[in-house]
């Protein structure tokens, strides 16, 4: 066939396909929520109204695919963080796990602690505790190991209030707005101060995300044979701490392009949200407000957790839309099977 | 309209268009050579024989279009290489262009050299005369104002040998190579040692590959206002080297995934090689050698850029294919338009 004769029949089977789809698609869109566990009011609309207005074609707003990079935090954001980061959790049943071919921990701090149980005087102990409790839990071992020990946690593991599976406490209305921004030709990405092999662990099945969207804080790796395999050691040695101002470096190193959408609920996202919402052209900056004490947790400017202060005061003069979780959400978790 | 209705005219629609197009279409894919700068031979053929496969659905080594990984070296791989690292032409240029800021440099190698034109003197210094060219040329400004640096200098410099501007000696078979891999629902990474901001200044419009899928060398940023203004400056300081063992720790931190595919034409690339080719499930491996002294150049084992010499022995070992450039190339750059 000629390509004259192929342009001929595509225009064709163009014609057809309109005649017959033009307005059942209308009528379909018009009756589609494709947020339904979102409450009708300001929140809802301004992404509605984001979303219309970079995808409408030839309208002064219109953004093209390849640069409608939306970016999400991931601990409070697009899943609960209390009364601990999850990944805290795993490294404290990691500690119990290996604490049997660790015998020195029993006196050796911060791991009695932890052992005996006393989580608040491990703590207590300050940052280089946490971090060593976090390397000493997530080194040692190949990549592929560490993502097939978090696999078996995130299967087995359950929250000390909600006794659920932590993949359970993703949040319903997030997990919509994620698919809508896909629908509309948005790429999203997670950038979290979580550790990226962590999150990639669950995001592509639980966020439809895949590995390559995740950007996250990381420990160095080394390339190395064993038994003339190939693999990647991961090394308790900090590679990058992807947080407050680390997020807008993380986000450049990886996307290479400023988000046009930010969504985030701490000031560990301030950065990020600020990053994205001075660029030239339009953009959306979005912080979750934990309000609902009674469906999930209430905490903002005096949290230890997710603190949201500066945060706050920064949504107020930019205008960006601050959800409340307790009355904007119908639901917070997916609904049980 | 019901749903029903809808499945219904999406079925005609999906019948009349399977009418019309069916017999043109399959004579276009017979018809059709998505590598026409290629040579029939080995190398087309084991190309086409590997894609074959993993998109046969169905069959033993078919590979979900999330899994096909794909990463291409640059420097010599995607575009030329010779006399020097591109890049390093371009710093060479910048030091030309800021010498008038820095009068200090008449008398202070490595620069004093590089402006009296002996560029074999300045190299001689070694590594740190290397390390202290880039850093002084890629740092000191933001992310966006080296992104205008380095399109300003591709639009305007030419090759010293060959007269072209560098974006016209990338390797026509190699962009087809790209195209056809797409094509087949592949996903393709850039996975340089060169600078992943410089690359990325031209990646997107001349392969094809957005700025968040180049993996490279970095230099460390920090997120800071000017006037009020949030910005990404560039430090003169390392943070990542992505070339040798570092490119599989790129590969990891950037994209998450094991390749399913690589190219390279290097001893910088065998690491990321054998990477790709030790993963389970099927898997691909080609080194471009240069073989054309006549079209474009002939090294290997010896030569200081683009060293291919341990990578020639496991290429070997390993039944990887090596494309003979003189030989499997029918055109090495892009028509002239």
């Amino acid at each position: 066939m000629s390509t004259d004769g192929l342009s001929r029949r595509l225009a064709i089977v163009a014609l057809l396909a309109g005649l017959l789809l033009g307005v059942g698609n209308f009528e379909a869109a018009a009756q589609h929520d494709a947020l339904p566990s979102w409450n009708d009011g300001q929140s809802k609309q301004a992404i509605m109204d984001f979303v219309a207005r970079v995808t409408h074609e030839g309208g002064p707003d219109f953004v093209k695919p390849a640069e409608r990079i939306a970016v999400f935090d991931n601990d409070g954001t697009l899943w609960a963080e209390q009364p601990l980061y999850f990944q805290f959790l795993f490294a404290i049943d990691r500690v119990k796990a290996l604490a049997p071919q660790h015998p020195e921990w029993k006196d050796q701090e911060p791991f009695a602690s932890l052992l005996k149980g006393d989580l608040k005087g491990a703590l207590a102990q300050g940052e280089h505790a946490i971090v060593e409790i976090i390397a000493t839990t997530h080194s040692g071992m190949s990549t592929d190991e560490f993502n097939g020990i978090v696999g078996d946690w995130l299967a087995s593991a359950k929250h000390p209030t909600s006794g659920k599976p932590y993949t359970d406490m993703v949040y319903e209305p997030m997990l919509e707005l994620l698919d809508y921004l896909r629908a509309n030709d948005f790429k999203t990405f997670i950038v979290t101060g979580g550790g990226i092999e962590f999150v990639r662990a669950f995001a592509e099945q639980r966020y439809g995300v895949p590995p390559e969207q995740v950007v996250g804080s990381s420990a160095k790796l080394k390339f190395q044979f064993r038994g003339g395999t190939p693999l990647l050691q991961k090394l308790p040695d900090v590679d990058f701490v992807n947080d407050g101002d680390g997020k807008p470096v993380g986000i450049q190193m990886h996307i290479g392009r400023r988000p046009i959408a930010a969504f985030g609920n701490s000031d560990g996202d301030l950065a990020m949200l600020q990053w994205t919402c001075t660029g030239a052209g339009p953009h959306f900056c979005l912080y979750v407000h934990h309000t609902d004490a009674e469906r999930e947790w209430a905490y903002d400017r005096t949290s230890d957790i997710g603190k949201l202060d500066k945060g706050l005061d920064a949504a107020a003069d930019g205008g960006w839309t601050v959800v409340d979780m307790k009355n904007d959400w119908r639901a917070i978790y997916p609904p049980q099977n």
